[in-house]
């Protein structure tokens, strides 16, 4: 015998349940882009190499699952050059394409090939799985799904707006209560980066706040020290670290009007967020809060404005984020195109979802009606029936053995199948099925016409 | 200026109005197997190569796109390992995963994998990429879709019967008449080779026979011949290939039926076949029909009795197929294991539906009203409105920059949005709406609870 067939680490295989419930996500999603006017689109799995490199950051770049190209790819390269030391080279010739390793690159790269057919500003929404050779451990996979809304060519802070509320209404549409839709400007933090005159250490800055949840203050003050940031840095953020006071728009807003820590580019950050949040009274949400978080960081370097991410309490990580890029699509040849936009990440949705018991208990059962199969004469008889029935839109199946009985009725069982008819030869004579509601156990003599009746009502 | 993005050979981008009509097919196709009691399932876009090689051919290994290791993949092997000569040695170290060839594979891998989990018999559908690294051409793609349904663990002839009705209905659904559902037995194959004393030449007669679309009659002998086909099957075809009666039922029946070409497993094929004819009137099909072609043999092996193939008089190339397999799950270790499915090809069919503009116009414009900017005070009133109207279930959007009237027009005539909304200072006072039909131009004074009622009931 074979040895049971494994499949790549990092990887699930989604059962009938489970692909429903992510089916059932995807189109409640779906349905507030179409709601605020986003349109689809879809890019390969694969993008060239040229198009994913260098987009990520190093750490991104080695992620990356590259895919060999065909043939035998080392024909073309001379034998001195394949050597095992040689790995970066020989690497970038027996490979030069790719798996896409999230839906923003592949986007912005969209956007410019095909600029002359699209409307701007272009609103679009796209749900497709993504790759990464990440190390697997619980929520983090190396096969998952983004769903990413963006609009691009439109500088109006009301995008970003729009971003909040679509957020709001696709958690509350699910059921889930109590995100919390963080918010903060990658202006402000280069602002802060100038008013500590910290401008050259920007990203060690950003990298040492971002970790305020995992590592706590002193641990920030700790990383920020360790990362040669000087005394400005540091009695900044020991001052305002351990005080909601001192992390408020207002605060900052003072900061960056003080002449010895004035910034300018950091007073239009605070003016952005003020400009979202006089237009997002808390009761405009229906089930999530929005919060200013100057801590909140994001690693990638092309966010330029605005930066969300949205958390759950009774979830470990992010379960939705984005940002504003100003000059994404600059890298593919199209400068001065600003975008915004966020990904929902449906596999750690799917899981919350799970953990807190809140899928419809609809899903997964779409059968409504089994033909029991007593035999080739029963069963050619039932087939009649059975098309009638499916012809009024009842999703409905015949037994395809005939044989146990026990056998057929553990399968309605096992598929949550509501009903079973029962055809034999007495039924085949008075033209009545007897149907059994296998919740009840009640059973009920009727024409096809008024199953179909019963079921369609029910 | 970077040069214009590409993206590999073979691959492709979908815009708005594609992508919505791919999804089109899609959820045509679904409810489909739905409304039939198929149950949905994923599996992942990378398998391991011990899963895939040797499933599909030499040429089908060959095609496989193969997913580089992580990391430095040349660390652990020692450098004579390392020649250019030593290609096959090499790629089989450097890669264990590969992306699926097709979801047939993968879903007798996921049987195994989860039987203990399964109600048999097991009816799924799948709806997902598969890759080939095929030289592209068109309607041949390095990434397609397939929209695989199958059902395992049950061998009545049923089931073959089932997928007629649901190839017939999926065509009928998305409205392409004349599809011709081509059927075939590998055990009537197997006969003709029995009964002409070619039992051990099997894949030569099939691979001839199989050509007669493309090469006719005589291409058909010719090519028999050159494969040492011998005369007992040079007369045969001879006699047969052109005559619409030696091609019959009937006649094959007659074949193995007399004595010196008596075959038992060609007589088994007939028999099937008869079962599924007897139970399929031509009037049973609502646009399809369904024809026995015994020339018709599917290039995979692991099929072992009927066997479909769908074509469309306007398409070159089939547009679905599949049969019935007595053992795939026995190569993972579940032996004794028959199904039958069939799969459809949805990029093929998206071409034969856009050569024959039978795409439903509706789809690809969802926004139904755009509200035009005139400016922040005005946006900000609007934006209420808006909120109004999308939570009535419309599709709604405001655009989200103040400026020129003529770009804001253009924006929604190239989204093909219905009605824009007019709302200036005059608007704001009198608390109504000037809603212009985009079709014919009339414009007319509303509340925004009228403007709701009519884009509903529009």
């Amino acid at each position: 015998m074979a040895t049971a067939p494994r499949i790549p680490k990092g990887t699930r295989d989604f059962g009938p349940l489970q692909a429903a419930r992510r089916t059932y996500i995807f189109d409640t999603i779906r349905s507030v882009f179409q709601q605020y006017g986003f349109l689809p689109i879809e890019t390969p799995a694969m993008e060239t190499l040229d198009t994913l490199l260098g987009k990520y950051g190093e750490e991104g770049d080695r992620l990356i699952f590259k895919v060999l190209n065909s043939g035998n790819y080392f024909d073309k390269i001379p034998e001195d050059q394949i050597r095992g030391d040689n790995f970066a080279g020989l690497a970038g010739k027996i490979s030069d394409k790719a798996l896409r390793y999230d839906l923003t690159v592949p986007f912005a790269r969209f956007v410019v090939k095909h600029q002359g057919e699209l409307a701007f500003p272009f609103k679009r929404y796209q749900i497709q799985p993504v790759w990464r050779a990440d190390r697997p451990q619980k929520g983090r996979y190396r096969e998952f799904y983004q769903c990413d809304v963006d609009m691009i060519g439109s500088n109006s802070l009301r995008n970003e707006i729009e971003l909040v509320e679509i957020i709001d209404q696709v958690f509350s549409n699910l059921g889930l209560e109590g995100t919390r839709i963080q918010i903060n400007n990658r202006k402000i933090l280069a602002g802060l980066a100038e008013a500590l005159d910290a401008k050259d250490q920007f990203s060690n800055l950003t990298v040492a706040i971002d970790k305020l949840d995992k590592v706590g203050p002193d641990g920030v003050l700790k990383e920020l020290e360790a990362r040669g940031l000087g005394q400005k840095v540091l009695h900044f953020f020991s001052e305002r670290l351990n005080s909601e006071e001192g992390m408020s728009l207002d605060a900052l807003e003072t900061l960056f009007n003080t002449a010895e820590t004035a910034s300018e580019i950091g007073q239009k950050g605070v003016e952005e967020l003020r400009f979202i949040f006089n237009r997002i009274a808390p009761e405009d949400l229906k089930t999530s809060r929005l919060d200013f978080n100057f801590t909140l960081a994001r690693g990638l370097n092309y966010y330029t404005g605005a930066i969300f991410e949205v958390i759950h309490p009774d979830f470990k990580g992010s379960i939705c984020g984005g940002g504003r890029y100003d000059d994404l699509t600059g890298i593919f040849g199209l400068p001065n195109t600003s975008g915004v936009g966020v990904s929902f990440g449906a596999d750690r949705i799917y899981d919350l979802l799970g953990d807190k018991n809140l899928f419809p208990e609809t899903i997964g059962s779409p059968t409504q009606l089994l033909f029991i199969n007593f035999g080739e004469a029963e069963a050619d008889y039932c087939s009649r029936e059975l098309k009638k029935v499916r012809a009024a839109g009842i999703a409905a199946e015949l037994f395809p053995d005939s044989g146990k009985m026990k056998k057929q009725m553990n399968y309605a069982n096992n598929k949550n199948i509501a009903y079973v008819a029962l055809v034999g030869s007495n039924e085949m004579e008075s033209g009545k099925v007897s149907l059994k509601n296998m919740q009840t156990g009640e059973q009920q003599s009727l024409s096809t016409d008024e199953m179909i009746n019963l079921l369609k009502n029910n």
